[in-house]
């Protein structure tokens, strides 16, 4: 590990102020440092952006629809750029629509540590998905800027595009998104080629945006929970193992539809029970194991769905997730060998398709521990957990080294109105990223 | 019973010729006559009647869509009248949209012998629902007409108009539907009231078409069976016991809708999974008891049926038929004892509640024997079953004593341009009736 002289010394200035306060530096290693966000700051900036896409005439609490490309989008997006020029940086939105920001370093040659998340929320979400650990990502780079304070490494904020609508720009940075098919389509009623254009990315040049290989030192990203975990251990700092795999399916339930009143129970081929058995099989298939994996049946249509008709077909969804990949599949393959054994019961035919996979993003567990450090140097508790969502982090894995810090969400609640993270959480999680942006500064990566 | 000289001269003639041909006949007894439907003039206006609300293009095979109050209804509503006019009668619309024709008897002070059925057609429907016992009393009419062929009592061919609506025309006639609320419902984009007075009803003066309680001899209706019982049985004439009540009932399933990657399983309430598991509940419950009773959810909604939420509602349906009404009852507390379970293992509320009720409507068993005798006449085989799809023979039942004859429905298809009585099992329907009709008017009804 290679430290410059003037470095060292600031370390330790700010480790021995710290002694002073709580106790808990010590300066002959010289990494707690003292420094700390302004959690004053932070809620303002959360409650500064919560502004755009706030349902009329409601507050905070009200939540946001600042889904990416809308107007709230844009104007959240311009307000950012107003706190990365407060921060005493230089916005810059790459092909892909993503806004980066850069402070140097003072060792040549390192590559950057980049922190930061997303502003677009979905439909009705609420004020801390994203929103977080962007303002956070900002926070850490105006503390670190107006405390000139000495980093290795180049330190870059990014605020990621339509995360919300399938992790469209790290996707495309990380070049694990096509960018044909992903800006032809359409969400919330813009072609995302056109949304692009409108928050200043190029749909023509979007491999521009492209990162390579091992471009960047390390990721960090905080994030709230979306889950109850946290809360309900009653710690204050998740340290996450990874983003789970999620294997989807699309299921088609084919019997035969039939006058309700005529159609005696024995000759019914009716594919809304075998839809109701083979919803229970999930149930049973997934908790079979113990472990954190989860399968759901979200979406569901009958056909043709009137009372005195039996049903004749029935579509519906299937997603299981897990950080472990190969148990999400012999889940999986149980589910299809209770469907075949439904579909001889009732009948009917049962079609189960996969429709997408997306691998498990694993965190590099040296930067996990970086994480546990800082958060037991601020005197916060930690849990390990997986985070059942997907995030921007997961694109970032394939570029470099990867960390998530979780925060509790007050009942678990997430993508509505209702998500909430305690002030003091928010400032919490908000050092824990400081914090470990200085660890892993150390760290020879 | 009383009997003229002249009608008890024509029937031993009639019986006598019959003899000649078939040996059946007991001129004793003079009830199997020889007087027969004309198959071909009968298939000849099902076809006729089957031009009026035939899809663009298609044959006889593509069904109609003929429902009530639409230009195809119109023509088709013409078109019989036509019939009945050819048969030699004059057709009459009263104030809720029904045609009737009369035909005089020979005793003086006897009430009317009623048979009938109705024209119109679900929206994608077949060419025998309804069409057949309609063309078929024509035809009847249009026989004994031809035959000269005296009765002791008036006989009434009637077309009911909005049977699949609802039975609109029967249960108004028979005072069962509240005019008021009956007639402001929308249905297939036509208010009842519009589409009454399209038909030549008069919704100001809809109670002018009310029956009074035992106003008629008895009510006779040939119908196509909708289920695949005689066809299974090889049997070609069914006497129905009668038609089964309909218990309808709304379910409401409320859980938490929640994050399908971040919340754990055993932390869900999940609303579909109850459910599942109720759909499962009412198939076991509906089946453990001996019969023929039936119970099918055949709609479900699901909230917010996004394939990565824990569904947080879902909305159902439950409808229960049996000629029982006490044992639908019994199952339906059974089903709400099984939901409470449901309710406390998903940590979900389930709310049933009642939202129709049609009591059963058994048919009477003189009037059976007469239909039995007059197929066995006819040397055809019989069984004796429920009706579980409504008819216009409901309604009547609170007016006179009612009976109903099903002829076998190929596949059990009904409500379905695949609905299918072969000609022959129309015409053997059609003989039944003109033979129960003799039979009938033997009785001291």
């Amino acid at each position: 590990m290679q430290r410059s002289w003037t470095r060292r010394a600031w370390l330790g200035a700010i480790g021995a102020g710290m002694a002073l306060g709580t106790g808990l530096a010590r300066a002959d290693e010289a990494r707690e440092t003292a420094l700390r966000i302004d959690p004053q700051r932070l809620r303002q900036t959360l409650e500064g952006l919560s502004v755009f896409g706030r349902p009329a005439g409601g507050d905070f609490s009200a939540g946001v629809s600042r889904y990416a490309y809308s107007d709230a989008d844009l104007a959240g997006r311009a307000y950012a750029m107003g706190l990365i020029r407060a921060a005493g940086a230089s916005p810059r939105i790459d092909a892909a629509g993503n806004i980066w920001a850069r402070r140097e370093g003072d060792t040549a040659g390192l590559k950057p540590i980049v922190i930061g998340s997303h502003i677009d929320s979905v439909p009705g979400g609420g004020n801390f998905d994203g929103a977080l650990g962007s303002l956070a990502a900002i926070e850490v780079l105006r503390t670190l800027n107006a405390a000139h304070a000495p980093l290795r490494h180049p330190l870059e904020v990014v605020l990621w595009s339509n995360e919300e609508g399938g992790t469209i720009g790290s996707g495309l940075a990380a070049g694990i998104l096509p960018p044909g098919p992903t800006l032809e389509a359409t969400l919330n009623g813009i072609r995302r080629r056109d949304g692009l254009r409108r928050i200043g990315g190029d749909p023509d040049h979007v491999t521009d945006a492209r990162l390579a290989k091992g471009a960047k030192a390390a990721y960090l990203e905080l994030h709230i929970e979306q889950s109850g975990l946290l809360e309900k251990a009653g710690v204050q700092i998740g340290v996450v193992d990874g983003i789970v795999a999620i294997d989807e399916y699309d299921v088609e339930i084919v019997g035969v539809a039939n006058h309700a009143g005529t159609t005696p129970m024995a000759d019914r081929r009716n594919a809304l029970l075998a839809a109701a058995r083979l919803i229970e099989a999930i149930q049973e298939e997934v908790t079979r194991d113990p472990g954190r994996q989860v399968g759901t049946v979200g979406h569901l249509e009958v056909f043709p769905n009137a009372r005195n008709v039996v049903p004749g077909r029935v579509k519906m969804s299937l997603e299981l997730r897990d950080l472990d990949a190969v148990k999400i599949t012999r889940i999986a393959e149980r589910i299809a060998a209770r469907a075949r054994d439904i579909a001889a019961a009732t009948g009917c035919s049962i079609a189960i398709t996969p429709s997408d996979r997306d691998p498990p993003a694993l965190t590099d567990p040296r930067l996990q521990r970086q994480v546990e450090a800082a958060a037991s140097g601020l005197g916060l508790s930690t849990l390990h957990l997986p985070s059942g969502a997907g995030h921007d982090a997961a694109s970032m894995s394939v570029i470099c080294p990867m960390a998530m810090i979780f925060v509790p969400s007050v009942g678990g609640v997430s993508h509505s109105p209702r998500e909430l993270t305690s002030w003091a959480d928010c400032a919490n999680g908000a050092n824990v990223l400081l914090q470990a942006v200085l660890r892993v500064d150390e760290m020879d990566v």
